[in-house]
């Protein structure tokens, strides 16, 4: 078997070497999403090892008018970075670009490339004594080009912020293949338009993010896991309410989850022993964590004080506070098994919304109410972080009958009733996940056209010839849809 | 005297009534810049009462071609909502939109009108128990659309950022005339590009904030202040970091502030009784915030533990910790009060830099070298906010002489020197002042051709007629800029 060629292979070839454009055999981890649900066929797969390889290969598929698919760790859930059937779209891959610049400590900096991976940063960080605090369930494989090109959430945004708030700087590749040096260390800075924003959350849409310079946080002294039971949504609210009063900025991730949720890591994963586990009082449990520069005492001393002043308000029926760091952890990753029992029990349609937090508890009864009149049988699957008003309001097939008749079916009415109904109470259809391809066609739906002729006017404005992840986020008038998300 | 008209003019009464649009008198509270450098003239004073008011302008402008200047309150320090001098632009002030919409408690939102003055709004947080941190100088007159257009700075940021990060949403007016619904209470939504913060610091070139959604914080339980004397500004930036690390979030302010800065004060206010006055073993004072979530008793026991050992450690000579809130008050008042005494003193260059925060003692040792070593005499007025690496650099002029000669000869040699060393130090000429018409061309000296490449572009697309705030920011090529630095 010779291995394909044409001049504009050839042209990449030089650029980033034979060895890292590729073209044959099995390229199914760059070519399907994470989630397995699209399979794309590229062009070539192209590796480049350096920023200005990068500038050279989007140079040279310019001048081709050949589309880019950026790519980190290819584990985003709206398949926004691997390419379409046609064979026409180079993937280009960045997790060559992995070097650590440099870490300032008396900056609370580091400028990182676009592939490194994210829990290889955190460890950076720490041993240098520092916090980078972006951390989500795919930290192990996923990279910080990626979680910033998608703005990355995750489990600590209540204190931290998203990925975009962690962003001071960035270096990007334009659809031109120049290269922007926009590295800044800096704070404060007022000098013409937010260049940095823009390209965060883009998607590879506008530019490629080869590196970043990234906020740095001193290690706290101590951090504290609680676990409570309570009452109702609104109950949850109300303590979310009372813990950021107690804690102030000590209050460092607040996630909720449904009886039903916590039920089914129960059934299929009972080593975890989840504590409250269908209790009739307790519709929800919280995992709150409470981070402290003082000391673990210290930290204690607060969490439990606060807990007191909730459970005497009824906003908390029962409560723990984990002993040490293993107990913390098992918490933890009780609630982030919830997603891999829901597999274990079978197909569901996710989502990932955000609402106001303070109307989160009249959101959910209303689209609960309006699940379960409209599809008989529905199963809700209700968690997320519910400190930042996200919530991952999934819908699990009936326990009988055949679960993929039933998506088959329902999938595309469910998805529909759950975003009119976050839209009739201010929210979004995709709060960290992205649009990607997937919900090109909701963006469509529920953005303002005002947003959306703003939005394509500056994809023009940036990418004229449009071959930076086309038919991503935004699709040209008319054009079929990269994927469907029902 | 007959009032002029133009079916112009009588298109823009008909939308905001007579008594809205202003061609005749004393217009100077609009027409000239705060620091009274550049008086303009403008075709006419509109203030609109409502979005739909804004919007309908808008489109009377952009029919008849006319170049709109947004304004708030007027406090801009770099000439970037004033008219330019040739009575042919609109001046649209935006201080009758000043309606708090909506507060939020348990979102911890509040929505407003742009015209609302900064204070209003803390006062309004603060009567619902909460925090709205944004604070600076200007905040009883500037409004918060004015806020959000400079993307303001201010003595919290250490800890809470600047005005892009404590918002949420925005409406805005665009440059055609529609109104985009971009209120938002969501901390998380990932549907698009992030229009709100390429809005959030354009300077009323891209769009008009009408209104926004901000973040509110819990109020905490106590506030301290500290004053302390530091041996050197290595030591000063090794002093902030220990406050990281100590105090955590708690840490809500860290002012610098040289000798010489606080001996104008001492001079010319000498009933402020600055603390550790002419202390030649202080070449530096430092001005720190802790904030607490518990009491404050607790904040004292933390303040004096973190000087302890900053005693310890030698990078604090001498301190004191404000008793109570009075004296807070007045060491926060001494730090304020040197703007005025150096008016006091005479003429003077003012700089408004940012530099990463380790960098700092290099860069104010090159630059302060530089400057004692081309133009002999100057005398260097050196403070800011260091916990941001943001410095105003200042320069006076020589005591002895004509400050008026000296500045006319030196001003821009000057200025050419600090932005330079700058720059070798990867800082920014402008931290939180912005650009305005005032510092036009320092951006096309200083940012990158392709930064500026793209502004351009987003400028266009967004804004094709360019009659939003013209030569603000970016002007066309060849353009004469509407104001100079020097």
């Amino acid at each position: 078997m010779t291995t394909a060629t044409t001049p504009f292979l050839e042209a990449l070839r030089q650029i980033v070497g034979d060895a890292h454009v590729l073209t044959e055999g099995d390229l199914s981890a760059w070519e399907q999403d994470w989630r397995k649900r699209v399979p794309g066929k590229a062009l070539a797969v192209v590796r480049p090892g350096s920023t200005a390889e990068v500038a050279a290969v989007v140079k040279a598929c310019a001048a081709a008018g050949t589309a880019i698919v950026p790519q980190g760790g290819n584990t985003g859930l709206v398949v926004g970075s691997t390419p379409d059937r046609s064979g026409t779209e180079v993937l280009l891959s960045l997790t060559r670009l992995n070097a650590v610049r440099g870490l300032d400590a008396g900056n609370l900096t580091m400028t990182v490339e676009a592939g490194c991976i994210l829990q290889t940063l955190q460890d950076t960080a720490d041993k240098a004594g520092l916090l980078f605090p972006l951390s989500l369930a795919a930290e192990g494989s996923c990279t910080i080009g990626g979680n910033l090109a998608a703005n990355a959430g995750g489990t600590q945004v209540v204190r931290y912020g998203n990925a975009r708030e962690l962003c001071l700087g960035l270096e990007v590749v334009t659809a031109q293949g120049e290269v922007w040096d926009g590295l800044s260390g800096l704070r404060k800075d007022n000098t013409g338009y937010d260049l940095r924003d823009l390209f965060v959350g883009s998607e590879g849409t506008l530019g490629i993010i080869t590196a970043a310079t990234l906020k740095l946080y001193p290690q706290p002294a101590a951090s504290l896991t609680a676990w409570a039971a309570v009452p109702s949504l609104e109950q949850a609210v109300a303590l979310l309410g009372l813990a950021h009063k107690q804690l102030g900025a000590g209050l460092t991730g607040f996630e909720v989850m449904g009886q039903f949720a916590l039920g089914l890591v129960g059934k299929h994963m009972p080593q975890l022993r989840v504590p409250f586990l269908g209790d009739d009082t307790a519709p929800y449990c919280v995992l709150l964590e409470n981070a402290d520069s003082e000391s673990e005492d210290h930290a204690r001393q607060r969490f439990e004080q606060m807990l007191e002043i909730a459970f005497e308000q009824g906003l908390v029926g029962d409560a723990v506070v984990a002993e040490n760091i293993a107990q913390a952890r098992q918490l933890w990753h009780i609630r982030e098994s919830i997603p891999l029992a829901q597999a274990e029990e079978g197909l569901n349609v996710k989502h990932d919304v955000s609402i106001p937090v303070s109307r989160i508890p009249e959101f959910v009864a209303a689209t609960d109410a309006l699940l379960q009149r409209e599809i008989p049988g529905v199963r809700l699957v209700n968690f997320g972080h519910l400190g930042d008003g996200n919530l991952h309001y999934n819908v699990q097939a009936p326990a009988e009958g055949d679960a993929r008749a039933f998506l088959h079916d329902h999938e595309h009415a469910i998805n529909a009733m759950v975003y009119r109904s976050v839209a009739a109470f201010d929210g979004s259809f995709s709060a960290e996940h992205g649009v990607g391809a997937l919900k090109v066609e909701e963006l469509e739906e529920y953005k303002s056209p005002v947003a959306l002729g703003m939005m394509r006017a500056i994809k023009r404005a940036l990418d004229p010839q449009n071959i930076l992840n086309p038919g991503r986020v935004l699709r040209a008038a008319g054009a079929t849809p990269v994927a469907h998300s029902a």
